[in-house]
């Protein structure tokens, strides 16, 4: 049994709040939060749970083993320096940090304090998105040519700009399933609603082998529309997050046929082989990320949201914002100031296992 | 090449003038039509065709081989018989007849006269209906359980109500599928536009095999819906005629899951296995059954929707009718005073041919 | 703040546990069941709650003021009489009872002891279905020709069959919908995997008003699918409970198309008029429910899913089970042996509220 | 009643040549076609029908008023100015020619003879493109904030590489929805397949009144996907092609959501407001584009699908071919040789009247 402190008690807060409660892996044992007015739902739910203000109270209570992090992206950076260097295993919600210098900084703390860093990307244990990592893995998609990714919400105006909201779902998601960081990145936006920050984005991705990624993110639509195709040389498969159930097809490819004789028929005779719509687990990403946090700091073993994967969508995002200013196609540099920060990983599922 | 005779010149017999007219195998010869107004545009569309309204022109013209009649119901038996005795090939809309009497007549009549007498059950012809049968002769669906179907639209008034209208469709698909005349049957309907005659049916069919057929059919509906479920010992098919090249679902059983956690899940969790969308043939329904009409003709083969088919679905009809009355289920006795006439044959179809 | 026992905490038990702990109208105070194994998971999750196998211990507490019931069908007649003899306000689980005798003594109860009796007829609180009952209350509808409702599951095995296991949901709303009692049910079912009892049951239903109602239920499926068809003089509407927040189409009746030229156009011509798809609330069934009785309990108020609704399915379910045996259609009768035991009432929801 | 010549009888004009041969406003005259093998069926199917390989025959015949053009693209040009020449109005397929110089000497050609120069641009004369063009019109839209649009498909190789054979759809109807030419195209394709000329191509274009596309054409697809979505200050539309009748979407702006509770929900919640879809003509874009060309060709009216249209796909698609080479961004310039070339005009559709 692990004790748990957390960090921000707000809106996403409150889904992994109710995760780590809910574990038989975790004791829930304090939580910090600025917000006063929050403390007292905290203490309804959770009754026995220590609340306060000042997440040093966390940092220097011996008892409490790991930290989960769920405030505003600019103090993540700042609040899991401090845990790891109060020796806790973190958890921090995406952006791992708001810059790549950040980040190296925390890589390069966990390393010295031998501590699990992980960040939330959520999408990385839910049962689609695992679905098509095996789908790549085992050969059914065949050679990956390009990942196109739509992403657009009813958006809440963040400073930040939709870019930084939205996009890391969509990388951290990407770089998993072709198991690397792109060389370069060009990205055009637009502020519509005249925010100041974008709130439409296009972002292009190189990769080293070969293939190409193009993302949309938006803030201007009624409706959350999630969508994403992979275009493979032996199969397609369409990922649409708004489907349930039946939320990953697979398109065969198939036979020749006839031409169609009018415009009707064209219009009916869209494909050319069966379509598979394999079953997913019903698992919650929340508690699979949970699950695998609490056993990564027991046993040691490098998560499969790492902090190299955080560290890529961040010098990602940061060439995305060079190349919004200067319109051309920039490079991502891999080069590191400190040395041992290797190449993310990026595991290999090559069954069905959702977690772990 | 077969000359071709058409009765007929209404909305649904200009589909078919269209087939024939563009068959290689066919040539249209001459058409009848009572209405006078129909014949200018028949003569524009097919320039070279004789147009009159007296329909024993083409019974006595030597040179046509085959008639096809597209008239009213009312009189399907009468020209029919009409056509055979002047030796002719015979195609006649769904209904065969509106009585058994009249349609054993008929198949009296075609053995005597030795020619091809066919009913237009048109979705014997249709892609995903046959990929259905496919699916239960080779042993994928299992054992056929219970087929439960609807077909809703928005109708038009006729005076035999709905049940006749739309039930053959349904009927000549199910006992296909089945290989098998039912032995009872329950209806129900109500006349809820008060027009004298059922607006909406619902017919139950108890099969000898032990499988259920549940219909319903209804004008009331402002949409065209067509779903009819197979469910089966081995999985179950969904057919939906209104999906396009999507219209055949098959549902894999599965292994149990572990229950979910909240009613979100519970709703989301809705199924075990696979879903497989098998790929449908794009040929016309309507030239698949004009070429294999024709194929008849020459080879004597006995027709896929032979007319002991259409006496069978007319019996069920005749038993329905009872049953409206009775309020009581009723059997459907296939006793013929013709002593030579057969229990209907249904094809194995064991592969994705589906035509010939 | 209401104090809170609860008896049952299996898999259903364990949805409403949640709700219970996370409301801050209740204080969960114990839990009773009978299998002690399931303890240390209550334990663990609701720390500080009392456990025991013993339901007297709940029913003697004086500090509980209201019991939620969710044991096996055949022990809620038993457990809710002690419960409203003790005084305790009761939600039960559906069916309320397993006969209108024991549902009887239940409302007598009830009454006697001026307590809220409540059924959990958890689809009354769910968003969909609330739409559809504002949708007919408000004249969108017209009014309601027929309703035709499916509801396939891969289901477990129980002992009174899948009538009783599904049908109370589809009853339940049904009757809602139509604020009627039907005078008539008709039921047929088979029992194909040779359990004893039917694993699927057709059921007709006759209300006062002239609407008829169609039932589908199953266990044979590998697949959830639960889709409801209101057929009404205005409007058509479709429920679709696996299509998220898509669930409710509303098809509008439109004018007459020109008549298709092709078989595929006449595939695709499938609707007349516009279809409206409302925005959905996306509150949770369960805490809705859960609210509702928290208040009615305080305020005196009727509930929504009442008693007298509770008693009406398990008669619309007692006529069906004779209906079953008799293979003829037979009367519900309302005639109770207590005088003051109203027909239930049907709360006319004239706008979106959902709760309350 | 028009004389037609038609010019290639290759698959896409079969459909022409039936739409022409079915149509009571034009008499089809003659065909030329240099594959022999295809005047049999063409004789067959159209008696009467004069067929040579000659396409002079069809410029020297006076009795043929207007000429239809099938053939390969790069063979437009030429024989598009010949048929002017010959002072016969003209309907070609797109592109309406290789080159925007090309494309220029037509519409010279087309204004000094005084006949109708028409592009086919089929999708400007289908339901669901003119359904979004009257939601823009009439305000439904709002301002168009960015189009993207996806259309992918099982290509046959052809020379010209994909973008020049998908493209001109989706520029034709999204130069026609805006009402404007882009100012500016950046384009980057790939050939995966290794064929020489790309078989994807993602294209952006900027547009004078501040709206963006973002283009997906792709031939490595084993279905057919054609998915397009528009996002504009007051609504979204999203209109896939391969949905029939329910190919237009209309997702309104709602309220605020309470924030969900959990992961599932988070999920569904996806949208907040309704959802509308309209009811769509079911009329053949065929056959409303040939009636529309014969009614310009009568009044002199300018076509919907005008030569200017055209010379206006033709410029982007030079300026994408630039980018692609270039890497740049590079700018769509109008300026013609010819003094007298107007910008296109695009029609204000502001009811659902599909063709004239």
């Amino acid at each position: 049994m692990s004790n748990i402190g957390v960090i921000g008690a707000g809106y996403w807060a409150q889904n992994m709040l109710r995760v780590i409660a809910g574990s038989s892996s975790s004791e829930l044992v304090a939580v910090a939060e600025l917000d006063e007015s929050k403390h007292v739902a905290v203490g309804h739910h959770y009754p026995g749970v220590r609340i306060s203000t000042d997440a040093n109270e966390l940092f220097n209570d011996d008892a409490i083993d790991a930290i989960y992090i769920a405030t505003p992206p600019e103090t993540h950076g700042r609040l899991a320096l401090a845990a790891l260097r109060a020796s806790k295993h973190v958890l921090v919600e995406k952006p791992i940090a708001t810059s790549a210098v950040a980040t190296e900084a925390l890589i390069e703390e966990a390393y010295v304090q031998q501590r699990t860093l992980m960040v939330g990307h959520t999408f990385l244990y839910s049962p689609p998105v695992l679905k098509v990592m095996e789908l790549i893995n085992n050969g059914t998609v065949g050679d990956v040519f390009y990942v196109d990714s739509q992403r657009v919400n009813l958006g809440k105006y963040q400073a930040s700009g939709v870019m930084w909201d939205l996009a890391p779902h969509d990388l951290s998601i990407i770089l998993h399933w072709l198991g690397e960081v792109p060389i370069s990145v060009a990205a055009s936006g637009r502020s519509f609603r005249s925010t100041g920050r974008e709130d439409v984005c296009f972002i292009t991705l190189d990769f080293p082998g070969g293939a190409v990624a193009q993302l949309q993110v938006s803030w201007l639509a009624p409706v959350k529309l999630r969508r994403t195709m992979v275009s493979g040389s032996q199969r397609m498969v369409v990922y649409d997050d708004t489907s349930g159930p039946e939320a990953v097809k697979v398109f065969n490819h198939g036979v020749d046929l006839a031409a169609p004789e009018t415009f009707g028929e064209f219009q009916l005779s869209y494909r050319q082989g069966d379509i598979w719509i394999p079953r997913l687990d019903t698992s919650e990403p929340l508690t699979n990320e949970w699950e695998h946090f609490i056993q990564c700091t027991k046993t040691g073993r490098h998560p499969r949201s790492s902090a190299e994967q955080g560290l890529a969508v961040v010098k990602v995002l940061e060439a995305a914002d060079r190349s919004l200013k200067t319109g051309h196609r920039e490079p991502v540099e891999w080069r590191t100031r400190e040395p041992h920060i290797p190449q993310p990983r990026f595991e290999a599922l090559t069954d069905t296992t959702v977690v772990n």
